[in-house]
């Protein structure tokens, strides 16, 4: 893991949300997205090396809905880049963490994705990412 | 607002917690460092420009016990790096952001640091932090 690539954070209003942050920031975001298959509206502020990215759900069966529901807005993950994502689930499971997907799937800003379930993370909901190849 | 300075995770059993993320990070914690003002022995992991900061408490009254009690154990705040906090928490107040400490205490690490509550940030604890001048 080379470097926290991005923080998610659950919002239920992605519009208030990016009023919101614009001045907790100090800066405005730099790109909004749309991940159907998660359906999410994503909208990502640069901050150092890493990114925040806020998440609206976009459809009642979204994950991002379910949280809001069950514990509010606030984080929701936390995503690591790394080198080879494949390598990186191999070792992962091979110490016995769970993944939610083992199979990395395509997310938002171009990037391969797999989480790791909660319950062998200490609770955090974790997101390994890789720049997809081109 | 510079760089993430550093995630908060609350962990109920600390030497626990390190093996897993020893685990989970492929690396050791640089150090550990017990903040008796807050109740909390703390643990860090460098990764990237940022760090991982395992939370355990010390004590009942423990903000991290009570966390724990209400939520889980799990993502507990967000540090963002700041140069100058003063400035920051005058600025953040003129926007309508409500403190939960608006002078800047001893925090671990050697920093300034101080909380905005979660009700006016989205539902996430954000931490300011500046390095103590010497």
């Amino acid at each position: 893991m080379n470097k926290i690539e991005h923080i998610g954070v659950a919002v239920s209003d992605l519009s208030k949300a990016k009023a919101l942050f614009d001045t907790l920031f100090d800066r405005q975001g730099y790109k909004s997205e749309e991940v159907q298959s998660e359906g999410v509206t994503t909208h990502f502020y640069q901050m150092g090396e890493s990114k925040i990215e806020l998440l609206e759900a976009t459809k009642d069966e979204s994950a991002i809905k379910k949280f809001i529901e069950k514990r509010g807005e606030g984080m929701h993950h936390i995503a690591f880049d790394v080198s080879n994502i494949h390598s990186e689930i191999l070792r992962l499971k091979e110490a016995g963490f769970i993944f939610i997907n083992e199979i990395p799937k395509k997310g938002a800003d171009n990037k391969l994705i797999a989480f790791l379930h909660p319950k062998s993370t200490g609770g955090i909901l974790v997101e390994l990412c890789q720049d997809a190849p081109k």
